[in-house]
């Protein structure tokens, strides 16, 4: 297999974009990526969407942005994992592109999602949980974090308080970040005054719908110059399921698709999770945030808020966290959440971030989640 | 990069499965699938679907499914490519085995559409045009493949009765397929009779909806015993896409997509056109089957009626299709057609075909596009 390089990056700001599109935003994403890379075309295309068929009454979207970015003919599909559905579309790009069936392809992921209205959206989403005994029955995606979240607090003795860093954390990094949704710095009195939506789930544990488009540009490394300049590869990408309903899990306070996919991606790029620099996470609820840095080895079962609360997750903590804002702040475009955050640990590892640049990063995670945990994709990123 | 072998084959009949959903249909053609490979587990489910979000609610299936067909926590993905999604989801699923990505693939097709009012699934399935430009003007599937019809006739006069024999074969050929949708012989007088749905198309031009869900198991050649028992290969596996509106596209009458991946699976397979003993074709509409016979090499542009008419499409003649009765008779359950063509061609190559069998066929070729035209996935299989 050949090892698989990103050359070139491209977002929207993560808004409610009602000027634009999907597939405005999607190809204005493309565009930036392919510009920054140099190319005008590559061989195929990977998009990861979720909603686009019940939001926006168009599907087909692989050969829609192929023509629409001025790539017309090439290979082209949409990938979709419910909320990992961006980073399934990087995954299945690597495999192509390790493989030599593509020689480029461009991985990206979109999603329009303020157009209709919250009532739509929201029952657009729950299709990410299981119809016949999940959301048809009217439970919500937050309802489902909901009962997570309660049972985790009676299970590990915490408060809701103690979930406050992430929070904090999350929204403090998108200060920085030009494309984020929010930019609202907040304290923990916020935090617990924010207004309740599924009990213990408040406003401040919720991450914001958005209108967003990201991409990336994948090549074989071998095609690159070795000209002493630093490359940024992608060295595991790994992916596994579990049961879509909850109360389907053996334990539905762990993340097993976290587990294996992380613990898959590891073995691929040869590093422990101590070597890890910062870590984009799928911190769509704060209890995600927790159980995510459980399941890959940061923190032991029940200890994830100990972390927050211990500030490891911040920028100058051993494993940072959202540095960009995560989902909680630069906005959860559903599927093209996982894209973000790559494209985020990019920025990190050639030294771009700015104001929020982790010093001499050298390898970033990201873990997307599909559903409440059922479809879970873990990148690892080194510049080397 | 290592041959892939096809070693299972599972199939429901196509029909109103209002007894079933979406999932036990699903479930139902994997099982066998795996029951006839000898498996209990594959290492990846690529499920290609495109319209579950909309009719039944239900997104996130590449998860949902590797649970419900117990192979809980296997990498999962939902492919959507239109009417193309089912070829999409093989291809995709061939890139992985034959790269060595995983070392066994299921790979499936299911949709559900008729539990929905024919309103709802009508606009569900004009989501594979463009909505901006198309669709969301009013224009239906069928009426873009009317404006494509026209023009044909038009521009190389013909008249509509000519396509009659399009119609013929496919309901001639259904009628010993258990599983087809349709087992109504069909006369050239009931073709000219048939109701108009939008002109010139009638009803017996367009192919009928159904539930239907088709899976096939993929390992490498190399991984079987080489015992002097005839393995099933898929020696070529190509897609292309093309403008997603009609009025994008520079000639309107030639599908530059089934062109492009025809002729790339041609070379990926080392065969020509003449070698080819059967072709499962796209035929939604008759019009689609003529335009697909012209650009795979089959017919002069403008002669694909004067094939049919000379008989060579059917059983015994020069290029076999719809051999258990195409989209039009055996039905077209969108996202799990172009799995449905392959499977058929698997068992034309095994010989159990029954009395649609075309003696001694060892190379047969499906063809499955999405959209009028605009992502389209070309394999060719092979007796090795």
């Amino acid at each position: 297999m050949r090892q698989v390089a990103v050359i070139g990056i491209g977002q929207t700001p993560v808004d409610e974009h009602w000027d634009k599109s999907l597939r405005e935003i999607a190809v204005q994403a493309i565009v930036q990526a392919l510009s920054e890379a140099g190319r005008e075309k590559v061989d195929g295309l990977f998009v990861g969407n979720m909603m686009s068929g019940i939001l926006s009454h168009q599907e087909n979207l692989g050969a829609l942005l192929a023509d629409w970015s001025g790539m017309p003919g090439i290979e082209a599909f949409k990938v979709e994992a419910a909320c990992g559905s961006g980073s399934a579309a990087v995954h299945l790009g690597v495999m192509a592109v390790a493989s030599g069936f593509m020689d480029s392809a461009l991985v990206m992921g979109a999603e329009k999602m303020t157009e209709t209205s919250m009532a739509e959206t929201t029952a657009a989403l729950a299709t990410a949980a299981d119809a016949d005994f999940e959301s048809d029955h009217g439970v919500s995606f937050v309802g489902l974090n909901a009962l997570i979240m309660q049972r985790y607090l009676y299970e590990y003795k915490w408060k809701h308080a103690d979930f406050a860093p992430f929070s904090i954390n999350a929204h403090e990094n998108a200060m920085n970040n030009p494309n984020a949704r929010l930019h609202d710095r907040i304290s923990a009195a916020d935090y617990r005054k924010a207004r309740m939506i599924a009990d213990p789930i408040n406003l401040l544990d919720a991450s914001p719908t958005g209108d967003g488009a990201a991409a990336l540009v994948l090549v074989p490394l071998e095609s690159l110059p070795s000209n002493g300049m630093p490359h940024i590869v992608i060295a595991g990408s790994a992916s596994a399921t579990d049961s879509i309903a909850i109360h389907d899990r053996k334990d539905g306070l762990w993340l097993s698709a976290a587990y294996t996919s992380a613990r898959k991606a590891y073995g691929q790029a040869g590093v422990p999770p101590d070597d890890i620099d910062l870590f984009e996470l799928h911190d769509a609820f704060s209890i995600m945030g927790a159980l995510s840095l459980e399941a890959c080895g940061f923190a032991e079962r029940g200890q994830g808020p100990r972390l927050a609360l211990d500030g490891e997750i911040c920028p100058q903590g051993r494993i940072p966290i959202a540095t960009r804002g995560g989902l909680k702040a630069r906005g959860h475009p559903v599927g093209a959440t996982g894209v973000y955050q790559i494209l985020e640990i990019v920025q990190q590892l050639r030294g771009e971030a700015g104001e929020n640049q982790i010093p001499d990063a050298r390898i970033g995670m990201a873990q997307n989640i599909g559903g409440s945990g059922s479809n879970i994709v873990t990148h690892i990123l080194k510049r080397v």
